[in-house]
């Protein structure tokens, strides 16, 4: 019994004695600065880089938006080919909820009173044929308006083509004006509201920034040195801050940005979390390495005539959609990523005495004496006895 | 030859030597627990932290998803301004596809049968005229509601106003209805469908679980005690959880969210993954610091007389948007995060020795006896070789 | 103050020491064997693992995406419940602005003609009534289609129902064509076009690749094998993709997600940015543990009749409903990450002495010799004093 408490004891006791390397001083000045100076650059990187530059103590949350937006202005359009027209919003924006994307109108093919029917192919979309044999009935070309129902029909004084069933009258979309209908678009305004949350830190922000009070809001308008804060956007700054003419992009239309940027850092030394605006235009517009161009969609009014046949109104839709685009990550200080950064940062630390070392032993001039005094070789069992190299562990 | 091969040998020889540091054992209880209890603190902090509470051991992935919508109920009003009309789906929710995000119509403003022509500005919107010197011809008034034709014309039997094209009768917005006219919408129930996807795990889920089935899908209804996993809300109940008032906010119409947490975790002893779902409002409704207050948008439907004239009729709709707001980060144990992370703590747990070494040499009462034993100075050459300190490497 | 400059020297001179640990060099082939190798082992991970396969030394980020679509087709439908009827994009297409969610209708139940007014309620939505007694006045059942006005109507010779105040005459969908009514919606082509920026790194990519020219997109489809870069998909084989059948899905409809994974390794080494396309069914098909399978939602086409009375022409539409989803992460060479990870692995380097030097004390046979050169207990202060152990720090 008391071997056994006793070896236990002595078990316990060895647990906890605490053993620690044995260690040789070297008052050289040179290998100390050489020391001093790659702990220092250690630590720099730390602090400076790791740290300040990258936040590489924080822990990050990506953003939840919402995004309501409103635009207001009217046009008005006086062309030969359509009766003069007042346009207001419920006209020319689409869809009307105000959703993250919005569709402005600027430019279109109006095709009004088409009806369920037979009419002639357009010539430039179909082979002109000389008797009914050319056309093949129930055959439908896909770069055609229809289905051809076999015969062929004038479709000018001068011209036969197939006839199709379709809607006709048939679009003809290369009547497309070439100065936008709805260059005075370029006034109107829209107003943006955006409210993000990044849940994990449970932090809400809106693009309405505290200090702004409700009468500045009815009358100011974004520009970005005088009123940067404004949520209230010209169409036309929003597109020469993209680097693109607005005139230009409305006649064939186009898809543009509105991005904003919600990087916050929320620890409270820093407590920066502002929208910032950026304005690009997404769509590729040169006509090289490129298919169907700008900015298009058909879409139709249907009406009933009082026979109660469906006739509709179809318009080719040229615009700019201006999409909403809100991203950004919050950072603020968290002990996990701390600890991961100092940890692998003090692992570098830890390596600087290995690399010392390794040029002490072989750079040094007086590396021999270094190594000497540092390194010792192991001495066989029948020599280590007779050294009095103080008492050893299997003596005591 | 003989001896290039013998040096060859000695340095594979010393390549595969192993080189250990000499260690001094100090059997004080004191300095063996707090060193112990040092390292305890360490792997506490990588056991518990990082791992337990943190998950570190995890790699993550982002979400996708997809959300269909489906609203049902009817609604029946009967008041003043409007004839008894009777309101199914497909006239109050808007878009009708059941995106992520719907809109619930609960108030409006309608102005029926307006057609392009001209009509005296509304006096609210435009300053008073004596005569037409007083309005200018083709000028726009920005805050009005259409182009001034240079006429000045009794709105009423009190007042004169410019008359203006536009589409008239012009809406007089003001005549928004006191109580929400859909006030029965708080009864319509929304059907959510969503389905997520973390395609770095390659996992799929539904906000439908597994374990209900149809029958009690046809009938239940969401609620956070009795049927959380149920995906049919009635919109009473969600106005309510986000802290709002339906009729107060149908009024004038707001944004809100519902948001679907698919925070997972996806390591098979742990399994959870069920969607957790909360509601907030997540526009401004107060009107300091605020600008349009509430949600509202304005949209038309044309129709064409009989002699082919348009005419729409106008509605600024109110009401509330929903947006099915989905987010979550899926962690799965990953052998990246847990090296970085063990290796980050392993990086502390050598720190230890360190800082005990530092507290031996610097704080114990027997600091001289310790660093008398553990540090040795540097003994210049001549002094060196006399000492019988053992077998140095040089004269191995 | 000669006294104090004295001391002030020594401690900067102390600073500037060079503390290494004494070593043993133990010339065992075995015990340097295990070490290099478990060496190797760490920095075989580190390279191969971390860097090679996980790219552990890379920055990641998330990506910001703008998609526009457009549709191409046309059907010809002659059903027994329709007129003949010539269907184009303005048709089936909704909403009709080509975003990254778009509905192609494939199939629908039509109710033309409706207006606000009183009928008998559908048999198989509510029990019959024998005289007005059963009917409620005012009541509205949830699974009814309007609003009760107490009278019990004939619905058809052999039933009577309550009558309804609701838009007359009643939608009955269950006459839900069996075959697709749009079949031919197979064959559309859709144009996909996809922008995308990784903000961080200042990248922007599209889905139509440099190497692709106008000409080509003109006339390609996307075939996996044959044509995998063309961005223009037939609706048939986008679904055929997802494991599906269209016409089995057009009867009852679907949402589709078409997945386009933009993972991209950004260091100039590698260069790989390139969309992949994939295909999968979101919704969930099955009857069991689902409810209202498919996807199918109500939206009305208003009109006037020439005394002004408003009608209606209700659509319950069946289709499919396309989900673009873009997603992925951009990485790139970081400095950061890279720390982190090298300084994790490095710190796994300096455990491997740890370990070798415990199996060394344990394992090995000639582990009492290793130990009495390795290890020195402390000798208590008298004993010390005696030893002709060299210089000790205390007398220098």
């Amino acid at each position: 019994m008391s071997k056994n408490a006793g070896s236990c004891q002595s078990c316990l006791h060895s647990w906890f004695d605490y053993e620690t390397p044995k260690t040789l001083v070297i008052p050289s000045l040179g290998i100390g600065c050489v020391f001093r100076f790659a702990q220092l650059l250690v630590v720099l990187y730390v602090v400076g880089y790791v740290c300040v530059l990258q936040k590489g103590y924080q822990e990050t949350d990506s953003i939840i938006s919402t995004v309501t937006t409103k635009v207001k202005g009217y046009a008005f359009t006086n062309t030969s080919d359509m009766d003069p027209r007042f346009w207001d919003v419920a006209d020319y924006v689409m869809p009307p909820q105000g959703d993250n994307s919005f569709f402005v109108l600027t430019n279109m093919v109006v095709t009004p009173g088409q009806i369920q029917s037979r009419c002639p192919e357009l010539p430039n979309l179909s082979k002109l044929c000389v008797d009914d044999c050319d056309c093949m009935e129930g055959y439908s070309d896909p770069r055609g308006s229809g289905i051809q129902t076999g015969l062929c029909e004038n479709y000018s004084t001068t011209a036969k083509t197939c006839e199709v069933l379709s809607w006709c009258p048939l679009e003809i979309d290369t009547r497309l004006p070439k100065h936008a209908l709805l260059a005075a678009a370029e006034n109107f305004t829209v107003l943006i509201k955006n409210s993000i949350t990044y849940p994990k830190f449970n932090v809400h922000r809106r693009n309405i920034l505290p200090h702004i009070n409700s009468s500045y809001l009815k009358r100011c308008e974004f520009n970005r040195v005088t009123d940067p804060d404004c949520p209230i956007f010209r169409l036309k700054d929003i597109i020469s801050e993209a680097g693109e003419d607005f005139q230009d992009m409305a006649v064939k239309g186009g898809v543009l940005g509105i991005l904003i940027d919600w990087s916050c850092d929320l620890d409270w030394w820093a407590g920066k979390c502002y929208p910032k605006y950026s304005f690009r235009r997404l769509d590729n517009k040169h006509p090289v390495n490129n298919v169907a161009p700008g900015y298009n969609f058909r879409f139709a009014k249907y009406y009933k005539t009082p026979d109660g046949e469906e006739t509709r109104t179809l318009i080719k839709a040229f615009g700019i959609r201006f999409d909403v685009i809100v991203f950004g990550t919050a950072g603020k200080f968290g002990i996990v990523p701390t600890i991961v950064n100092l940890g692998a940062a003090f692992s570098f630390l830890g390596l600087v005495p290995a690399v010392i070392d390794w040029l002490m032993l072989t750079c040094s001039s007086r590396r021999h004496l270094y190594s000497r005094q540092k390194v010792t070789y192991l001495i066989e069992d029948g020599e280590a006895e007779s050294t009095p190299m103080g008492t050893s562990y299997g003596t005591q």
